[in-house]
């Protein structure tokens, strides 16, 4: 297993820095009232293909040598990471191919295929998805690029933390959601170097609650098929993502589904940008635990906002 | 009949540099490639009250000597104006009071309120608003700030294109809304001086196209209670801003409701920005004239972000 490295970190801001954009910082007045802190939020949510992924995904795309390019990269996602994936490889001119659920939605479909990416689906089932990866690698010689487990996309992701710091000058700690840890990573591997003294804070629906559990038992737990309205969190944490997230993390809050999508309509309303649940949940866990906050100046990593504009959470049941 | 000058508009943003926000630009690779141009948006959504006319608003405010702004600001309005003079005036200190139509949603009393603004209902009559307006001035002495027909107001709007092409480094073209002409004639002030060649165009709902009839004929024309969903599109031009309109403007183009709606849930999905109707009607219209944008730099001034989440336009009648 090879960690990566601050250095690789520092690399991979050079070699991505063409292909991403350095996302705006956004503040609330309101929001501060609100929370009783200083909130700084980071749009991710602002990249071309709305969402942090696109700095792993990049990094993974453009550090691969000549010969292994034209062979392009390859992974298995039905989130951000297939089409960020999808962007980067278009960017570079190389194939991209993505194992996908039959079942996963069509405007995820869409969006990859949009970006040039070449879809196989398989049986929404690990077995199948398992089988039908490895016969689509073993075709293609595609460069395997996993959503989050892999260290050039943690080093890529972390380069979003240093933007982040230096646009606001310093914060006294950073909140990002987790699911498979690839962000939390990221940012722990640049925080503990740039700003130790900095506070690497995990939010995690309470619904998809591994990381928490994992973190206070002090092993990996995988959940059992969770459900939560924060759909770009269900993954486990990995062996990579699990050494930064045991070794960094000072503490991981959850918050529920209800709070969840409280909290992302408070961001609509008062921040006025366009962000998913998994977004959210953040703040979600930032309003259910006001002491832990009170005064900081507290960095919030909006990590995507590719929401479906028709089946917004707070208008479903009703 | 004062017409704001150049210098009054440079001498705004010194007065009010410190208490709004220079907004950042958004683009998407995406709505360039569907409207054939190179598209920069400028994000006035993200002003602390969710709209451009703080700019206008703030520089009322804090030009008012001592004696004047110990008496405070009066204004007639039941949208964004209302809550930005509040804002501003909450930010000075001083009082501010609003005369409403009754009849106002309870959202836009309630964000007045908040920003210390005090409320006077009328019935939703030009007599009653009158009358009620004409009974709140005499007895506090407030200071009338017009939402838009005032050179102090439209001086402050125009900072908004100063910042715009100098954050472009230069622009083809503006596109904004027109409704009372404020955000127009401000546009028109600044560019007429700062970038002759850059054209300014209008973009207004065809369901209260008085602007665009009365760009035609040579004189103001005003509706008779027009109906869209730009609903912050309704009012009538006035003197000064018909100065700037008949004077200025290159073209006023229009879009149909549905179109606005169209290009609105474009914006959301592909910039990932929240915005109101009246906001979208410049993408609608560039899309429906492709071949006057094709090919130019195109700056779009997003003007507000005052929406309700629970009755989004493509949700309505559904």
């Amino acid at each position: 297993m090879y960690i990566p490295t601050y250095d690789d970190m520092l690399d991979a801001h050079v070699r991505i820095a063409p292909h991403i954009r350095c996302t705006p910082v956004r503040t609330s007045d309101y929001l501060n009232e609100l929370a009783g802190c200083q909130l700084f939020f980071k749009c991710e949510n602002f990249q071309e293909p709305g969402a942090f992924k696109v700095r792993g995904a990049a990094n993974a795309v453009f550090g691969l040598n000549e010969g292994q390019a034209k062979k392009g990269v390859a992974t298995h996602s039905s989130g951000n990471h297939a089409s960020c994936l999808s962007y980067a490889a278009m960017l570079r001119g190389i194939p991209c191919n993505v194992v996908m659920p039959r079942t996963a939605p069509q405007a995820k479909k869409d969006t990859v295929r949009r970006y040039g990416g070449k879809i196989t689906e398989c049986e929404p089932s690990t077995t199948s998805r398992e089988a039908t990866f490895a016969k689509v690698q073993a075709e293609t010689g595609g460069d395997f690029v996993h959503p989050y487990n892999d260290p050039r996309v943690i080093a890529g992701q972390g380069t979003c933390s240093k933007e982040f710091m230096e646009q606001t000058g310093g914060l006294d700690m950073v909140v990002a959601p987790i699911g498979g840890g690839g962000m939390i990573s990221g940012t722990c591997l640049t925080l503990s170097k740039f700003a130790p003294e900095t506070k690497v804070i995990a939010a995690e629906p309470e619904q998809a609650d591994d990381a928490y559990r994992s973190f206070k038992a002090g092993y990996i737990i995988a959940d059992d098929a969770p459900k939560t309205i924060a759909d770009g969190l269900l993954v486990p944490l990995k062996d990579l993502t699990w050494h930064f997230v045991s070794n960094h993390v000072t503490e991981i809050y959850t918050a529920s589904d209800q709070e969840i999508i409280d909290a992302m309509k408070l961001i609509w309303k008062h921040l006025r940008v366009v962000m998913e649940p998994s977004s959210a949940v953040p703040l979600a866990t930032i309003l259910k635990q006001p002491d832990a906050f009170r005064g900081k100046r507290v960095g919030v990593i909006i990590t995507g906002g590719n929401v479906d504009l028709d089946k917004l959470p707070w208008m479903l049941g009703s």
